[in-house]
């Protein structure tokens, strides 16, 4: 396999060779085939980079992938990141659409009214029309003054039709997370190394954002789609926290979930550091938890589901005294904020979900204790033999 | 004025004295009451956390802030995460609802559902209720399901109704946006310093990160709702491009797009790196700027308009041989991802919004021209007598 960038010699670089854009292109056409959608919509920024290279922070304002019935799909978005479209899509620049910048942040005007325009001109408002409801970049006002516009046509509810798409990964994006992997490794053993009592919580995170950037084994470090969240003692009780400046303490537990992050592919994993000795019952929940960790794992054959691998891990956990009240984990892959997961399957008592050899999952069996947290966590990817943890962390609770 | 974190004893801290979301309160039930509602929805993690003072990286599973007609608001989420919200909120712990976890990302149950059937319970499903129709955190699909289990109430677009009354600062805010300042200013003496020909862009990317998470003048850094964008030559020709590990090069023009944030305030700033000597039709651009920019702030009196200052910005680069197709600017404060304006008023003509004392804007004057780009930015506070620069970053090209 030949490394990225891919360049085509326009000024565009893509992080996959063109078979791969191809590949997802026929793969979404068939689900869209199957749920007998005319086109679709594509409004979350991971699935527009998935199927087209996009690549750039301007999910902020209105933007789209759309994908026809047939023929290339086309990038639309706000005129000035048109540019940025240029840069980073396979599809050629007659397949990047701009519109002008009154309609952002107008509470006069509504992007969605020009993509509207847009499709009627181009005689694609029939039919159809797939639009992911429930996600982030798909505002109740967007589904409004689009349905406006369509009048006539079906707007139907295609919330993760691509995200089940990228579920199994292809052999490019199993190097692409094997990379990410390395960098979440290296940022867990600073973190291990250089955390002490007194050390300011921001300058530790200082460090752990550099070394993210800075990558690992010559390979560059993307932003995470979750900042780091690194909360000590009492705040490690909650677990979505992020920091401030007070310093580390003797006789607290401070965990750190943090990923390193490749091309946008993420390889979240958390540790728990504990500054001092930890008392017995601290011990005794690191224990059921290790064990629980174990039994997912060899539960995580191809073949079974995510829900064995959750009665495997819940079963384990609740057999030693312990008991969690949420899922224990989520599919993994290319992200853009707020969230690294793929949000299809979930390592949750009764999910259908049957693994297959190429899927990349964190297993996330944290617990939020009374009076403080507990976070071991492992990526993984299904393998023709089972669950294979992605990195080499050591597994366990730091002690310094 | 005394500093925060602002502890009430209970383990809760906040960046914020009582008084000041009081305050806050009041303001909103005015809009509430001139808008006719009965009760407010309130999904943009920023409206939310200057409300209530709520700060957790949770905002990619459905949350809210309920304000009803009277009496405290109510925090609502994930129950995970109303661990969070206990040392967060100023209210106290009767005013924190969680929803169980079975509801998270999962296709046949959603979250807003549940919601429905606490505001039922609470006997606040009735009459107006108001809406965050166009924010990222208010899907399409949040509308519809609370929609079918509010039949019967009005629900109300109230998209921006909080965000404009966040637009004029507070003492105490002004004094976070400041200390912001000094954080983008030492970022932006750190770049200035480092950036030359060879250097990798992820490895100075990665001095930005700790350096705006170590903060400045004894303020910590938090994280920016936009990460940085530094783009250099021909990508610099789009806006929104964050990185990758492609060196610096004698010859090109790099912008950086960063922000300083404290306790989630923000100061953006944007300045360029031409590395070597700038050809002249680009020291044209620059002059250009530099002059459209002592326009635009000379107009930014208090009683003047965002378009006024729009008007003598524009004329004045257009005078010059330049031009720009989007807007000059927007309002920022308080954010989260993915944006860091406040998506009320625009540095854009023909914007009615009156300056007053206390509006923070960044002036944001960049243009992409077809070879390169040039961002010359800064963020102001307009005062009795104007716009006053908030850092004292040297204007102009940084030529190295």
């Amino acid at each position: 396999m030949t490394s990225p960038p891919f360049e085509d010699g326009s000024g565009t670089t893509l992080p996959f060779e063109r078979a791969e854009y191809a590949a997802r292109l026929a793969k979404t056409r068939a689900a869209m085939n199957a749920a007998g959608l005319d086109m679709l919509l594509v409004s979350d920024p991971s699935n527009m980079a998935w199927l087209t290279g996009y690549d750039g922070w301007s999910f902020y304002t209105h933007q789209a992938v759309i994908v026809p019935g047939e023929g290339d799909p086309f990038w639309w978005g706000r005129a000035m990141d048109a540019r940025g479209a240029r840069r980073t899509v396979w599809m050629g620049d007659d397949a990047i659409v701009g519109y002008e910048d009154h309609y952002v942040q107008n509470p006069d005007l509504h992007p969605m009214e020009a993509l509207g325009d847009l499709l009627a001109a181009r005689g694609l408002a029939r039919g159809r029309i797939g639009v992911e409801m429930d996600n982030y970049y798909y505002s109740a006002k967007a589904h409004q003054a689009l349905a406006e516009r369509l009048e006539g046509c079906a707007l139907i509810d295609a919330e993760g039709l691509i995200n089940w798409q990228r579920a199994v990964k292809s052999p490019a994006e199993l190097s692409f997370m094997r990379r990410a992997a390395r960098i979440v490794q290296a940022m867990h053993g600073m973190i291990a190394e250089i955390a002490e009592p007194g050390l300011a919580k921001n300058v530790l995170v200082a460090e752990i954002m550099k070394a993210g950037t800075l990558g690992a084994d010559g390979h560059w470090g993307d932003y995470p789609a979750i900042m780091p969240l690194t909360p000590s003692g009492m705040d490690a009780t909650a677990p979505h926290l992020t920091w401030d400046d007070r310093p580390m303490q003797a006789g607290e537990a401070t965990f750190f979930e943090i990923a390193g992050v490749y091309r946008r592919y993420h390889c979240p994993q958390s540790r728990t550091v504990f500054l001092g000795e930890p008392p017995q019952r601290y011990r005794d929940a690191e224990r059921a938890v290790l064990l629980a960790v174990d039994a997912g794992l060899a539960a995580g054959q191809p073949g079974r589901t995510c829900g064995d691998m959750a009665d495997a891990f819940f079963d384990t956990l609740e057999a030693h005294g312990f008991s969690k009240d949420s899922r224990a984990g989520y599919s993994i892959g290319l992200s853009y904020p707020p969230d690294w997961g793929e949000r299809t399957m979930s390592i949750r008592r009764g999910d259908p979900t049957v693994l297959e050899p190429g899927m990349t999952l964190h297993f996330m069996p944290a617990l939020w204790l009374d009076d403080g947290g507990l976070e071991i966590t492992e990526p993984v990817v299904i393998t023709d033999t089972g669950a294979q943890c992605l990195t080499e962390t050591p597994r366990g609770l730091v002690v310094k």
